[in-house]
C-alpha cells in the first residue's frame, strides 16, 4: 500500500502565511488554487496589503520593525493558534530558515512547511553542510571539511595546500556574509583573526572554514523537491550570476551553455543527497561552477525568490507541490515527467535609485505593467501602494519565457520597455542597460561581471 | 538551396498595425521584439491608447466610427503610404478578412499579412469554401456543396434527402449571420424566401446552400500556420462551445476528451486543404464536432481572438511566426515540433452588464490584474482608461495554463477573483458563474449550454 492511499487525510487544510509581500500573494495563490485556507499575517506597516482583499484571513501581528512583527516568533505562533492555522508557510527570508522556529511549529502540532529542522540546523552550519555534501558524494570546493584550527600555522599549512588564494568563510554565515579572500601568505593570520571575531558577533559563532577561492565562477544552483517518504527530483539549474553585491539581481532558467548531461549528472546528486539525509520540501543547492566543474557552496532549506524561472522552464509550479508534499501526499512527479522548455529570466525590480542603489519607499501614484505571451509579473503592489521603508525593496519580478534565449531576451526587453512605475524610484532603468550588455547578452558571465560592468558605466557617466 | 537561404532580405522591416484594441498592442508586442518598427494607426476615439507610447508610429486615420477610420481602406492605406510601411497586418474583425483590402495592399507593393485575396475571397463564399474542402477531403456537414436551386420543390427534395432538420444558410454568411434551422417540410419554402431576402440585404448575394442541421455539436477548431512555400503544421484544436448568440464566451486547449489521434488525422486534413488551395499565414478550420466526428463549417483567413489558448498549451508564438511567414521565411517549425502541453482557458473580459449584457463603455476608475505562474493578461486597459462606446466591448482576455484542465479550472476562479475593474460595468462576475457551473467543469458541452444555463440563471433569478 503506498503512503497516499495509507493518508487519511492531508495534514492540515489550512495554511498561515508567515511573510509579506509578494511572496505572500504567491503563497496565497497557490493555496487558494489547492482549496487550502489563506491565513495572512501582516505588520501595522502592511495593514492595506492588496492581497488582503484575497485573503481568507488577515491578522496583525505587531509593529512595523520587522523584529516585532515578522521575526517575531511567538506573535506568529501565537496568530496560528488563535486562527486555527493547520501549518505555517515561512517564504523566504524571515524565519524561514531558523530552526528553532520550526522545532516551535512542530512542538504547537502544526506542520512546518519546510525540511525538519534538523535538516535547516545542518545547512544553518557551512561546516556541518560541507561535510554532508561530502559524504553524499556532492562535489565541494576545496578544502577541508573541518573548522580551522585556532593555532595561525597550522592554518597556515593548509592554506599552503589548497594554494592560494583562499577564502576564509564562517561556519555561520552564508549568503556572502561571513568571508574573507586571502591572496597569499603573509595576509593570511590577519584574515583568519579578524573574521573569526566578526563571525563571533554576527553570528554569535566563530568557527570558521578555509576554502580555495575561485576566481571568475559563476553562481549555478539546482531546485530539488522532496516528499516525506523518500522520493525526490531536481527540476533544472539556475543561473543567478548576475549579482550585486552577493545579492541577485537577475536569474536565468537554464544555465546557458552548460550541457544537459552535466546538469543532469549534478542534479543526481542533488537527489541522492537529499535521500541520504532525508530531506523533504523544497530545497536548492548551490554551486559556483568554474571550468565546467561544480563546487558546492551551501543549500538553502526553503522556496527561493528566482524559483518563477524553473517554473516557466519545467512547467511545475513549485508552490503547489512544495504544499502538496507537505500536506502528505507523495511525490506526483517522476524524474522523467521533469523537462526543460525554452529559456526564462527574470529580473528583480526594486524600490531603489538604478545609479546609487538607495532605497526608494513611498507612495506608488501610477504602474502600467507588461502582459502578453509568455510574460508573467509577480507582484503584490498596485497604483496607491505605498511601499513600506522597513523591508527589502523588491516590489515586483519580471518573469519572461520564450523558446530560445535570445528570444526571451528581446522579449524582456519590450517587457522592460512597458513597464512603468511612477511616485518611486525603480531600477528598471538598470535592467534596461543591462539587457543591452553583450557579454551578458551572450551568456555564462561570472559572478563579477555585473560589478565590474557597474563599475565601468560609473566611469563613463 | 533552401527557400530562407534564397531570401535575400526579409520581404519587410515595418508593419502598419490596422487594428486597435489588445490586438493592436499583441501585434504591437510580436514586432517589437522581432525588431521590427510598429506602425499603429488610430481613430479619434483611440488618440490616447495607452500602446500609443510603445508604438514607433502612431498616427490618427479619422474619425471614431469605424467606417471613417479602421474600416476605411483608403484612410489606412494612405498611412502606410506616408509612414513608408512595409506591410499591414489586419488583425481580426475590421479589414482582416476583406479580399479588395488585401489585393489593394498588394497593388501597393506592400505584403498583406495574411493569406492571398483568393484565398480570402473563396473561404468568403462559404459554397466555394465547401466546395474546395470537399476536394481535398476535409469532412463538411452533410448537404450538397452548391447553391439551392430557386426551384423551391427541388429544394423540398434535397431537404427531403438530407432528413429534417436542416439548415438553411446564406453563402455570404459565416460566423453565425445568415442562417435558419428547418425542422419539417412545411416551414421549408418560407425560411428559404425569408432567408434569400435577408441574404440579399445584408450580404449583397442571394445564394443560399442548405446543411444537416446538426443538433448537439461542440465548436471544435484546428489553428493552422503556413508558409510562402508550400510548408503547413497544424497547432493543435481549440473548443470554442461557449458562445452566447454566436459569439464566444470561453475558449480552451485542447478540445476536452476528443483523443489526440482523432485530432491529429482532422489537423493532418486541415493542413493537407491548406497545400491544396496554396493557404499561407495562419488560419482557422472551424468545425461542428458530434459523436466523435468532425463536420467543416467555415475557415478563418486570419488571427483569431483565442490563438492565446493554443500559444499556451503549444509553446509557440503564433503572432511571432505569422510575421516570420510573412516576411518569406521558410517555416522554421516542423509538425515533429508541435507538442500540447496542460490545459489552457481564455475568459473574453467585456465592458457590459453581466446580466443583461449591455454595453457598458465608460472610465476605468481602477483595474487590478491577477498575475503568478501560468496567468497571462492581454489587455489595452489601465486605470484612466476610457472604453470608447463605438467598438466591441472585448477590454481584455485573461487566459490561463496548467498542467491538467481540473488546475486550469482552479486556477482561473482565483484569477477572477483577484481580477477588480471599477468604473465600468464587466462580465467577470458572469464569468465566475459560470467556472461553478458543474457541467461546464466536466468539459465537452455543447453550443448551446451556456445559452440553456444563461437561461435557467435568469428563471431562477
Amino acid at each position: 500500500m503506498s503512503a497516499v492511499a495509507s493518508l487519511k487525510a492531508p495534514f492540515f487544510d489550512s495554511v498561515l502565511i508567515a511573510n509579506r509581500g509578494e511572496i505572500a500573494l504567491r503563497i496565497q495563490r497557490a493555496c487558494r488554487q489547492l482549496g487550502l485556507r489563506s491565513i495572512m499575517v501582516c505588520s501595522e506597516a502592511d495593514r492595506d496589503a492588496p492581497y488582503r482583499e484575497t485573503a481568507d484571513e488577515f491578522v496583525c501581528i505587531g509593529p512595523s520593525p520587522a523584529a516585532q512583527s515578522y521575526l517575531n516568533r511567538d506573535a506568529v505562533l501565537a496568530a496560528a493558534v488563535t486562527t486555527g492555522a493547520g501549518a505555517i508557510h515561512p517564504g523566504y527570508g524571515f524565519l524561514s530558515e531558523n530552526a528553532a522556529f520550526a522545532d516551535a511549529v512542530e512542538a504547537l502540532g502544526l506542520t512546518f512547511i519546510g525540511p525538519r529542522a534538523s535538516e535547516i540546523r545542518m545547512m544553518g552550519d557551512k561546516i556541518a553542510a560541507k561535510q554532508a555534501m561530502m559524504a553524499a558524494g556532492v562535489p565541494c570546493v576545496p578544502g577541508p571539511d573541518t573548522a580551522l584550527s585556532e593555532d595561525l600555522a597550522e592554518v597556515a599549512n593548509v592554506a599552503e595546500t589548497i594554494g592560494y588564494p583562499v577564502i576564509v568563510k564562517a561556519a555561520g554565515g552564508g549568503g556572502g556574509r561571513g568571508m574573507r579572500v586571502v591572496s597569499s601568505a603573509h595576509e593570511l593570520a590577519g584574515a583568519v583573526i579578524v573574521t573569526r571575531e566578526e563571525a563571533r558577533r554576527a553570528f554569535g559563532k566563530p568557527e570558521l572554514y578555509i576554502e580555495k577561492f575561485l576566481q571568475h565562477p559563476r553562481h549555478v544552483e539546482i531546485q530539488v523537491l522532496c516528499d516525506n517518504y523518500g522520493q525526490g527530483i531536481w527540476l533544472g539549474a539556475r543561473d543567478c550570476s548576475m549579482q550585486r553585491r552577493h545579492q541577485k539581481v537577475i536569474e536565468e532558467a537554464p544555465a546557458p551553455s552548460i550541457p544537459a548531461d552535466v546538469v543532469a549528472r549534478i542534479g543526481d546528486r542533488c537527489v541522492a543527497a537529499c535521500k541520504q539525509i532525508g530531506y523533504r520540501g523544497v530545497g536548492t543547492f548551490e554551486f559556483l561552477y568554474e571550468d565546467n566543474e561544480f563546487y558546492f557552496i551551501e543549500m538553502n532549506t526553503r522556496l527561493q525568490v528566482e524559483h518563477p524561472v524553473t517554473e516557466m522552464t519545467s512547467g511545475i509550479d513549485i508552490v503547489r507541490e512544495q504544499l502538496r508534499v507537505a500536506q502528505g501526499y507523495q511525490l506526483e512527479l517522476s524524474q522523467a515527467d521533469v523537462g526543460c522548455f525554452g529559456h526564462s529570466l527574470e529580473c528583480r525590480i526594486n524600490a531603489e535609485d538604478p545609479f546609487t542603489f538607495a532605497a526608494s519607499p513611498g507612495l506608488i501614484s501610477a504602474i502600467s505593467l507588461p502582459g502578453g505571451p509568455g510574460v508573467r509579473v509577480d507582484t503584490h503592489v498596485g497604483p496607491g501602494y505605498k511601499v513600506p521603508p522597513q523591508y527589502d525593496s523588491m516590489i515586483a519580478k519580471l518573469i519572461v519565457h520564450a523558446p530560445t534565449r535570445d528570444q526571451a531576451i528581446t522579449r524582456m526587453r519590450v517587457a522592460l520597455s512597458e513597464m512603468r512605475v511612477e511616485g518611486i524610484a525603480t531600477n528598471i532603468a538598470l535592467h534596461r542597460a543591462i539587457f543591452e550588455d553583450p557579454s551578458f547578452c551572450r551568456g555564462g558571465t561570472d559572478i563579477h561581471h555585473l560589478e565590474k560592468w557597474l563599475a565601468e558605466r560609473r566611469a563613463a557617466s
